[in-house]
């Protein structure tokens, strides 16, 4: 709750005057009116739309029958956009908090594919622009209420961001140095002609991916390939360490504080402390 | 415990006036009877022959040799499947409940194929409904008290599915980004030739699998493969971590409750319970 | 400690009377004086030079030019193991006891391979038996107190087995539906021409070890897939959760719990309970 | 904190008495200085490039353009990281701990391969010891206050050592096992020549790495490898599960320390310190 607030808070504490363009202003950018929920599901179904007109158009089959089909519903919805991202800027006050948000520049990177493509003819360049119009559905799901739980594992991802730094760059260094090791021990053969290729060969394995394009030939290539995947399936149990850690922790740090025994583990749902009896009436953060 | 009689619970609460109904009754829903466990083994038999001969008469060099001997077989237990349904809704009182409940459809899945194959020659088709038989496995082993164990797997993971969808969207969408990504890097190589191509080329990566059917070729695409390798190798904790949360939670449910108030979510170093204050000295388990 | 006392006592709580029995037990089957460790250390290397040559000696091109060394080596090996298997016998008591154990086969099965093929010729057939001499590795390790926290991981796994039974039958019985509606989509493409084909597929994906040998080849096939590899991805979460909860807890249970208030979460160094301060004197298990 | 300071103190605790090489010293081997902070940074760049060329010229394609350009750089490289390594014995006092510490000898070995290849031609081999200067990153990286959390992670791995050891040497045998079995059922079909092979292919199984270069290809060869995936998919539960409690016990020991007796090893629940009794009131972070 509190979180998507802070987030939209930026933008509405100061509400327009103008009746109509408040009433737009909570359509657009609440979800707590019958109206508002079916803007929402609207622009969610016509981002699906958009999403998929993309992968399809880039099927050769599919876009030689139907390329006109497509061009038109992007068209068609590349319109919509720009309609409600006029809106949006237009029914709030603080219009410049709204553009520079991280949304707001979402918004704009989801129409301006379509009028850059009008002058300049490669599309295909803007294909990865277009694609970032699914980064909106965040938005609606935040709005939804559905997103509590994903800021709590994004929260705990954040916490334990650097032990995962570190352990990447850990990964990265065993990575490289068995990669040279493996490009003297396999010579010249296929998959192994260059250090990054062997390094590319030595990700594939540590992660547990192994696709099987590099694969060692040499029985020593071959031996060292065995002491690299034990290892990479023994140290994915790191990461996982880390987050779940994490992941219990920010349970509890989210919680209460007894105020008479200083215990900091006391569930939602708790009316008294465990540990001292203590009744949990004011709490701290 | 609890759980598998909330399942029956529907069917049973009016037992059958008639003595052999409700003998027939006991040994059929029933396993705390000699016979009735006799029962259950004997089907539990008859649905693992069923659904091996499935599978043999799939493999052609089999069919070829064994095909009226298949038949034969699947006449018999088909057959004896019906008799066993016509006397599972004879015996119950509450038929209606039965026929409409997850393991009555179920039940009914589990005959419907063969007569339907009676009069349309489409057998292949019913292949799949008539595997659907290995569900009705759960049902005995949930008489037999062997679930118990596999309703707290299954509760941690209806408690934490919110949390395990938004994980699965993110990587949805994710993979569509650097998919499309990998689509522009990769142009038009093998593998990547439309953008529904390079998703699939980015879920079989980042989920670790790796087939090695589509793989990069161009130093850019072994790059992006090397950080999209990475990423998926560190967010497996993602979920690991919000089912081993959970799971150590569920736990803690099932083991003290309060003699005063009832709750039994107090946790092992709990001295009160959180609920009502009352000191936790004796305690049930 | 206690555990690998418990395995041994069968056969020694009854000591020889000749004091070079009761001194050659003490070498042979202990490992608290110098001689008796130097027997193991011995044991050991004998143990992995054994299993270097039924490695060697399946290599053709070193087989052809070693046979004979190999031979030699494999015989003086037997010979030292069946001397070692009748020293156990003589120097211990309960004959019985120790001859019907775990270890007793394994050491029968270490050195019979090799007189049965003095009389018949397959001696491939024995090759896995022989491997079985690794096993004995154990013993050793186990008698150098090197076992503790292997007994913790192997009781983990056993107090969890019953859950991780669950949950295979779970993922085998989803991975045959799976397979099943597979080998309806790919039709009778290459890889998925029986069911049985095309469960292995799907335990090779859901497993997230991907040979690629099979993989989807129609657009159905893929989307298919996509969907069995997030869930094969997310579902990996359910093992480690269980295990890790287990492993938790199991440290708690093996230690002491507190006479006043009860707390049986006391760590092995601690002389006051954590909870209420009493001093840990005397506790219960 | 306390962990690199443990590692520096070697050197530094008897400071130089010029004041030039008092302020050199503090340059190079601290970074709370504005110069100190830059001499890190530049070295570590240093570091990158000079990784980089060792890559970049084993790329046949690159190496034969910009030959010339990579020995250039190669010297001009390690003439500064011999000036450094002088400049570092210079100003310590200590000379003898600082040439035999691990950084130490990673120091030398980042300059020797350059002038032992001015003698010898054969510059390949000396490839891999130019790639160890990746290890230098580390320091730095520790000086600069970084890798406090990569402390405890590796405390963490340290710390379940002899259980991780203890897996493998369970995984090792088990695959030793498994690849034997292989190499009976499988015959002598590709890639199951040999018991290394069969071992090979039940390491990349059983790690879920899964390349594909080997993979079964009779309906026994593949029901076992079926076992076997579902074995590797369970039991990479263990090392996580493992890493994860001790993750989670590293962390107490972080966090609160007893007034009276300095025990650091308090839990978050505990309301009197284990080892004395102390009531736990105030608590130093």
């Amino acid at each position: 709750m509190q979180e998507h607030q802070t987030i939209e808070k930026e933008h509405d504490y100061i509400p327009e005057r103008k009746k109509w363009k408040r009433q737009l202003f909570r359509i657009i950018y609440r979800a707590d009116t019958p109206l508002g929920k079916l803007f929402d599901i609207c622009l969610l179904i016509l981002i699906f739309i958009s999403t998929f007109i993309v992968m399809l158009e880039s099927i050769p089959s599919l876009d030689l029958r139907f390329h006109k089909f497509f061009i038109a519903l992007e068209i068609l919805i590349s319109v919509v956009f720009t309609i409600e991202y006029a809106l949006r800027i237009i029914t709030i006050r603080n219009k410049k908090d709204y553009i520079f948000s991280f949304f707001g520049i979402i918004d704009l990177l989801a129409i301006i594919p379509f009028y850059l493509s009008l002058f300049f003819p490669f599309t295909k360049f803007f294909l990865i622009i277009r694609m970032l119009r699914m980064l909106r559905i965040f938005r609606i799901l935040n709005l939804m209420d559905f997103m509590n739980d994903g800021y709590l594992i994004v929260r705990a991802l954040k916490n334990s961001s650097r032990k995962i730094y570190i352990f990447l760059l850990f990964l990265i260094i065993f990575s490289v140095i068995v990669g040279s090791i493996m490009y003297m021990v396999e010579g010249h053969k296929e998959g192994f002609e260059s250090i990054p290729q062997s390094i590319y060969w030595a990700v594939v394995t540590v992660t547990t991916v192994g696709y099987g394009d590099v694969s060692p030939s040499t029985p020593l290539g071959k031996f060292f390939s065995i002491i690299l995947m034990l290892a990479g399936y023994s140290i994915i149990a790191v990461p996982t360490g880390i987050v779940t850690a994490e992941m219990r922790n920010k349970r509890q740090n989210l919680e209460k504080v007894c105020n008479r025994c200083g215990n900091d583990d006391i569930d939602d749902d708790a009316n008294y402390c465990k540990i001292c009896g203590e009744k949990v009436v004011n709490f701290k953060k």
